[in-house]
């Protein structure tokens, strides 16, 4: 377990100044867990994204912990908290900016697949939400790419990346979230929280009428578009997709946090000094 | 059980224009279920909206039913399908206008206790984002009055709204949801998805500890803080929270059919006609 | 000419908290004027609207003038300019929900009508950003009859509007103003900016040119195309268009002063107290 | 002068597939010109922008124009007029990107110059906007660096940008132009549109009440503020601006034009597949 500070530390909380790395089973540490969001029992359609993935979260109580001293980074120095804290969130946000192109890359494809399998993937309304949603991936993939390549060697060795791409690849992906959701439901319809359940499906009995009244586009079988139909239904009605959007927000740090390094890592000098020149300001 | 086309009916598709009201018993009919997210044990603090509100959505299926010709409204006027949807529409999506901005004040209610027991109610992006709400959450209402105020009266004797500003209404509010969602999980922080559960809260071994490390603002129990981040998961991280997602998003239609609607409804020959005059063309 | 204090008063400033009407050549009244963006010399086809609208800015000094009694409102109440200031704003934003309402819906009809003599009408990302103008005219429309049907009759017997409401009908419509001109400049395409002037059109060995090259639609004559794109260009592209948005952002108060007094005015307490009894705090 | 076409050619129109370079002055090609807006007078303080910078626009006519044969680089092949097309396009968007990155910077140095002399930087909701504005142009640089950095050389041995990226980059920037614009008018305040000539500025009867009613924060000349408040019209309210507006809307192509060439280059089928394997579809 790696700790950290989280934000900036002022001197008179020095004793909060502290980084270290030791084992999660150390004596005095305390695991108050939280399950990720899986099914009770294993499903053959539904929750196909939570039935695999999430992790489990902890609120982790350090209670009199013994921590030896070549395993701690930091002990009092409150001043390089801030530096520690930015350097870190950089290069989180860095790969973040990968990690949401993916994660909206997911969401396009399942897009694409349910307009196919509802036979609309022509109309034009269906093909405006599918590049808002790339131009959210892209944006975020470039970001990434940019922190990368407009980085600079730290003299620790460490490659550092530019800070102003690695924040707004992140902070616009994740302000995006909220309309890709909405336009995930919007192109399932109705049916995303209102199909019955896989139980039923393959249930002779009701899955007859299923299989029939939930056909959609000509040779896709209904088991397909339910299939699809479930995994928006993951993406967006489920704890997994509710968690999911929750660390999208805030892990890696707030939006607001990542909004406040925009404008403190921009060159606003700079900016106002070429405002000036055009302006006739000596 | 009240059954009515959904949508445009073609000649050739008469035998599909029909309209009548039966007991939901009545023998032949057959409802496959889905119940609503509702906690499987009753919890104190955890999903205080899903344990009390949500409803059983149904497949529901025909298989050779009667209905008494006095139970008949419609029966192949599939030229009248169009009409009846349209006005079904847009008294239903009236209603919506004053459902979306009540939905969204408690939204708004929620995300201003959740900053005030943080104690960050006064921070200028807190109060950014609660404008943006409060925008939504009007906007949603005023649609709904002037939809009632500029109404007329059918011939029938039914009062019909402007079926622009049902339209405008619904569409707004809804488009906005995901962004509403964002801002209650970016408002509520990390906590709203890795908080412990009611059990640990509890348990006193643990609950001490999480009384002790979620505190928030001074004065405010612990216990209300965590209830609010409760209401912010029911709200955006669970089964209850997409399905709200879903029936603001397609219920009462699809967001491109009152796109289409709005711009069907909007007089563009008087527009027109007014460029026309302004540029001089006779 | 009516003089008010335009912003709070606090005691120390009180001398500045006057309200007065005066005949605008009384003596020590001093007007530098900034005229219209009105085009020097007549035009045919261009300028069709700065031709015709606009009106004269003025920086006014008060240089040692005298008023009488009579026709003074306020002196020194400083207390009272508040008041004062948040009912003359309300009032006017409330006519500026119908001015801008006005104004989008001939922005819309110059959009639709190039659309039209262009031959894309039908295209659906043209009927997109029909519909975003629509969207935005309305709400300033339904926000301005909501403003008149919610508001009340204060003592004096004078109606004063919902404040909520004016606010949200002049923000909304203000800030989608620019996507406006671009909406313009986009159907209009690159002739907007780059169309020669009325004299080569009327010019018998340019015109002819012009009238093959620049021919729309069948049956539409080149003129009729050419009036249109002098109207998007006066619109978006000239002193008076960028008069015009300004005007829009700014008369009437700033974007943030809305944003404050929707704030302000909206019954948060009441909305916290839903929230409070969902979450079961007592 | 570079003579190419402008969109797809079909096999029946095979005659407008050609593409050449020849002098301007050539015999039977014929310019309709139109200047750009500067103003008609040399002025010391306004149009900053206009007074030097701008192009002539012109319509083109070839009236029986000679094009020797090796000026002629395609002549009926008119299959290659697309990828012609495309790669121009690309080409172009790519170097958009840093040309919008470029504009808004010296919109964002402008901006935050006028909130400087108006002594409101510190602000929250100045620097939101501000904030907005890097977003814009880092997004549009970011696109431009990735569009290089992953693009490949073509066989002929030209480097070809990843066109997405290109497309990405110039869309989104040109999208949020007309938010700039409002920015910029809403933070200069009314005097963007009202502040008096120039001419009164330098006449000494008038200026002196400029002088000292136009005065912004302690220390900064009132000479300096006005520079900055002309910058901004000349910006947002001039022909000059309008034609910026409609340039960086419409040069190197519509916006309608790169979202079908964003959705078209996105390897949908990848992640088409990606979702049919976690849904479970073989």
């Amino acid at each position: 377990m790696l700790v950290l500070p989280t934000r900036d530390i002022r001197e008179n909380e020095r004793d909060y100044a502290v980084a270290f790395a030791i084992p999660i089973d150390t004596k005095g540490v305390i695991h108050i867990c939280r399950p990720p969001g899986v099914p009770r029992e294993p499903r053959k359609i539904e929750r196909p994204l939570s039935s695999k993935f999430g992790h489990v979260e902890c609120l982790v109580i350090f209670d009199d912990v013994f921590v030896p001293w070549e395993r701690v980074f930091m002990c009092g120095e409150w001043d390089l908290a801030a530096p520690m804290v930015l350097n870190f969130a950089n290069i989180h946000r860095t790969t973040k900016c990968g990690c949401k192109a993916g994660q909206i890359d997911l969401m396009i494809g399942t897009a694409a697949l349910m307009a196919e399998y509802n036979d609309v993937e022509r109309a034009a309304h269906i093909q405006y939400k599918l590049t808002e949603m790339i131009l959210a991936a892209e944006i975020a993939f470039a970001s990434g790419v940019t922190a990368a390549v407009q980085g600079n060697k730290h003299p620790s060795g460490v490659f550092i990346p530019s800070a102003i791409h690695s924040n707004v690849g992140k902070f616009y992906a994740s302000s995006k979230l909220g309309e890709d959701y909405l336009f995930l439901q919007d192109i399932g319809g109705g049916p995303v929280v209102t199909l019955p359940a896989e139980k039923d499906f393959f249930n002779p009995e009701t899955g007859k009428w299923m299989e029939k009244y939930l056909k959609g586009k000509e040779g896709v079988p209904t088991e397909h578009r339910i299939r699809v139909l479930k995994l928006i239904e993951d993406f967006t009605a489920s704890e997994f997709g509710g968690w999911l959007m929750g660390l999208s927000t805030n892990a890696a740090g707030a939006p607001m946090a990542e909004r406040i390094e925009i404008l403190r890592q921009y060159d606003m000098r700079k900016r106002k000094e070429i405002a000036k020149a055009i302006a006739g300001i000596a």
